[in-house]
């Protein structure tokens, strides 16, 4: 006896997901004929809605439902501040926070030549037009701490360099709650190199 | 800033799957930004098909297309043969190994006293005028290897006892490929006790 076909191809659907392998497709799938009718429904719907009503901040090109997104016509967030970042994800964890009031640039990517991926194919002309067209008073690069992810924020600290007062780029080292025993051995490098006076 | 409406919906109907976290929920949320329309087309067509083509088998209550299923219909596989298993997804393991060609019998559940879940709560009625009408020779007991499966097994064991020819129940050993050293005692205890003579 095979998979059924309807099933079947579902679980290929489910099978497309990042981390979602065959028989986590499956489990997925199972779980779906578990539904009802309104489940089937909302779900759907929420995945057509998505679609429609999501889209790319014309400004910072992070994801938002009205363009220029919340963040970019916010004038109780600080315009003159730009936080830098490889994807429109990244903004959802530092709002979340609650670290940070300024404003994102989303680049779509990092530099990585192995991929073919140089400069000119990330979002760095708005970049430009934005630290001309705007008084920018502090570039902070958090792009992630990867290799691509540094190479990226050194290729921006030297093309905006002198353009901009500050460029900053968001510390690395040992999380909070983490374990040394855990660290590893970069991370545990940076947190030594950057470690700083406490009061006695 | 907040996750637009529509995402966070989207994000919350993912969050409902087996096993995945707000976290997963997300990720999955943000990759599905990246389809196109056809993408999304296709993924809430797979999703409508899966719950209007599939339903359970009237005579052994597996996922089928066709009522009654193909296993349940196919001439070519041991009719006198009955597997009873705890759930339909269940059936296609055992399926995809090659290892039986009878027929099946999905219980909906294993008795659990804790949780309400008694023999009347299970799908017994139909096995029981299966196995009256039908000439069975064989009841396969292949509920899991729990303590929930063992006492469904044991309650199928002595209810069916003199009525059916054989009721086997599958072996509980060490998984192929699997190490000695990561193997639970249970386990390591049934494969002891039904260790088996070899030839020199």
């Amino acid at each position: 006896m095979q998979i059924p076909a309807a099933l079947d191809r579902l679980i290929e659907e489910f099978s497309r997901f990042p981390g979602v392998g065959r028989k986590t497709a499956q489990r997925l799938a199972f779980s779906i004929l578990r539904y009802n009718t309104d489940d089937i429904h909302n779900l759907t719907e929420a995945l057509n809605q998505v679609k429609e009503k999501i889209s790319f901040c014309s400004v910072c090109s992070g994801f938002t439902d009205a363009d220029p997104c919340s963040i970019c016509t916010n004038s109780g967030r600080d315009q003159r501040q730009l936080c830098v970042v490889e994807q429109p994800n990244n903004i959802f964890p530092i709002e979340n926070s609650g670290a940070y009031k300024g404003t994102y640039h989303v680049l779509m990517g990092t530099i990585s030549p192995l991929e073919g991926i140089g400069p000119k194919q990330l979002n760095l002309a708005k970049l430009r037009n934005r630290i001309n067209e705007n008084h920018i008073n502090e570039l902070i690069l958090a792009t992630n701490p990867t290799v691509k992810g540094e190479a990226t924020a050194l290729y921006l600290q030297q093309e905006f360099s002198g353009k901009i007062p500050y460029i900053t780029r968001l510390a690395c080292g040992i999380p909070a709650g983490g374990d040394l025993e855990y660290v590893d051995d970069v991370t545990l490098m940076e947190a030594f190199s950057r470690r700083h006076t406490i009061r006695n």
